[in-house]
């Protein structure tokens, strides 16, 4: 059978039956023409999108391959593999297959516009190597950073987008409900991890978490029981958690899972790209009353912040708000890791990626905007003893904001 | 209670007690050496290491750090976070904690050399943002490309990375067996996919595979049965299979697995950061006789080669013999993916990331080399029907190779 005829016969009829939901064609003319508006203002003649989200984001599909976008005229989709299913996942009109980058230039002067003055390329991932490549193919072309008007257009999310991402944190309660069931004394983090992802799964969960970075990894499994949780490592985090090896030395290990010690579960949902994050508190028998405690001030924190989140509060002051109301409680040691580890942010823009802006965070000025998402996360770290917290994705909404991941806010506490 | 004294105290023991194997000083020093006979060829007066794995691999940690290099004298570890735990896990003697890059060059004045007239980095991932900052943080100094050099001494694997890998395959084994006694019927690829990753996360498999590439992503559950066997998609793979989304259009999905029809189940273990890369088939009943055939075939092609690769068979010329073969025995047409879009490459070095020399490969006239580790993967696809193969991972010894999946090399078939 031919492979191309069968594609176009089968692939859309078995993605539909499958529930896959493609971006709408209205929906990318509306991010194309908000970076367009970026790009004039920049006096960007050109955008060539070459990460993967970035493409996913631009063109609706994931598939190999490069978008350019002129600032005026029709962009155009240039695929490495899979040129059918690009053509099926994408509402861009001008899908074009190439076998290499070489072939890029060529197609960018058949438009007829000529190659641009300058073009814009996202700097903040692309690898030197790559972008000599592409200095190379385009010498008569100033290479510019377009990853500050990407992420400034990534950073206020659709309808559609905040749809996905209620989908993920529905998702994210269904397995939270699910480890409940499945926690029993005695159970490794990484063996919970597992049962939870395996559900998910089931559920549409994507399986990778995605972050904007050379050597960040996101993962799911954040699972770190009694001591555990007050490790901390590589990442930017709180609390790390020992981690199965030195080559993986963060989230969910073989430690086991102990009666009345704090069990916090951080764990992502990734649903068609996008991401839902969020972190409840289990136990096995009644946890212990400091680490109840402090889980009850997370809350306080959470709670107080989201009060005041709405369009035009600053993002700093609201970090600031939650670090005054953990010292005054009594938490200025334990709050977002241990004195000198401390992280300098409690919430972190969601979406596509898990470092999208906002960030609520020492530094971060700015105010908030209707259609931001963010995770909030306030924690707390006893070393040698564990942590505490909870974690919820909302959404600015025009008058407040309003929580994506569902899982009631509560410890969610299992018998002996 | 003070966290770098727990951590002195205590994270020792508790790895020690999770089974954390650390590299161990020996190992540091040869790898060592080898890069600088390199650099000392290349006329490159020191190497910063940024990416995460080759951290790993010269520092025994995966903190988030750099290590420096220098061609003579002793290397530097500055670690951001958390420099402990690096402490623990590295055999560098000298490691010191920094709060932002801004520090390096003072920390590498402070070693006495000076700084270096040229500094190799690992530009083939080093996003062009850092690389202009790390130019400007060294402004009389060369900045080359060390990836060539690094990618050149990670090729030869030593006796404990290939225990590790042994170990990774060791899972594998126990994974593969699993899958047969929870595969039934009318359970979807994603679910079985799920259950096996679970499975291999509690004997130690760490969740993420590695591939070093911006925009390709490695991921364990590449389970296709039927019709999806035959879909392609981004990946450089015979097969990618539809996947949950257009954002993830890769690997196991929502299709249901069928009596009869073929199960292939590609399926990555990574273990202490060293992976193990293998297929096997599944069948619900006996395996329709069409794929039964070509399964054989590839099993012969996976043998013929297996019998040439030694140190100094050339690995194009394996490559050609493989495609050879599959054409003698009629499969020109289903051999590496549906005509046009056949991958050009049956093998791929494996270690810590997905995608390390050698490659089995057209336009890979090179030879293999005792301590090359490789995943040979011969497979065929029916458009609209399914796909086979057979994969393992071998080791190059001093006079044959040698196989570190152990799993059966058979259909694992289970009754309807």
């Amino acid at each position: 059978m031919d492979y191309q005829e069968w594609v176009r016969a089968e692939l859309k009829r078995m993605s539909d039956a499958a529930g896959f939901c493609y971006t709408p064609a209205g929906e990318i003319e509306t991010r194309l023409s908000r970076l367009r508006a970026a790009m004039a203002e920049k006096e960007t003649e050109a955008v060539l999108v070459v990460e993967k989200m970035d493409l996913y984001y631009f063109s609706g599909t994931a598939q190999d391959g490069v978008l350019y976008i002129p600032l005026e005229g029709p962009p155009l989709l240039m695929i490495r593999r899979e040129t059918e299913r690009a053509r099926i996942e994408s509402p861009i009109h001008a899908v074009t297959e190439i076998a290499s980058l070489r072939e890029i230039p060529g197609r960018v002067r058949d438009m007829g516009g000529g190659l641009p003055r300058n073009m814009g390329l996202e700097l903040d991932v692309l690898p030197v190597k790559v972008y000599r490549r592409y200095g190379a193919l385009f010498p008569g072309t100033r290479l510019l950073d377009a990853a500050p008007l990407i992420r400034g257009i990534r950073r206020i999310k659709s309808a559609f987008e905040i749809r996905l991402m209620k989908r993920a944190g529905k998702i994210g309660e269904e397995v939270f409900l699910r480890a409940r069931e499945v926690l029993r004394e005695g159970m490794t983090e990484i063996e919970l991890g597992g049962l939870m992802e395996a559900w998910a799964k089931r559920l549409g969960h994507e399986g990778l978490l995605r972050i904007r970075s050379l050597n960040y990894e996101a993962y799911s499994w954040h699972i770190l029981a009694g001591p555990c949780g007050g490790i901390v490592s590589q990442s930017d985090s709180p609390m790390g958690g020992l981690g199965l090896s030195p080559a993986f030395p963060v989230g969910a290990g073989h430690n086991l899972l102990k009666a009345r010690a704090p069990i916090l579960v951080d764990f992502g949902i990734c649903y068609h790209g996008y991401q839902a994050d969020e972190t409840r508190m289990f136990s096995i028998g009644e946890m212990e009353p400091k680490f109840r405690d402090a889980y009850r001030a997370c809350r306080r924190i959470h709670d107080a912040i989201l009060a005041e989140a709405r369009p035009g509060a600053d993002c700093e002051v609201l970090f600031d708000m939650g670090t005054a109301l953990a010292e005054e409680m009594g938490y200025r040691d334990n709050y977002l890791g241990p004195p000198g580890l401390q992280t300098r942010f409690v919430g972190h823009g969601v979406g596509l990626e898990l470092n999208e802006f906002p960030f609520i965070a020492r530094g971060h000025a700015y105010p908030l905007e209707a259609g931001m998402t963010f995770a909030l996360e306030p924690k707390m770290v006893f070393p040698g003893e564990g942590a505490v917290g909870i974690e919820n994705t909302v959404v600015v909404t025009e008058d407040g904001c309003e929580i994506l991941t569902p899982a009631a806010a509560e410890i969610f506490t299992v018998s002996r």
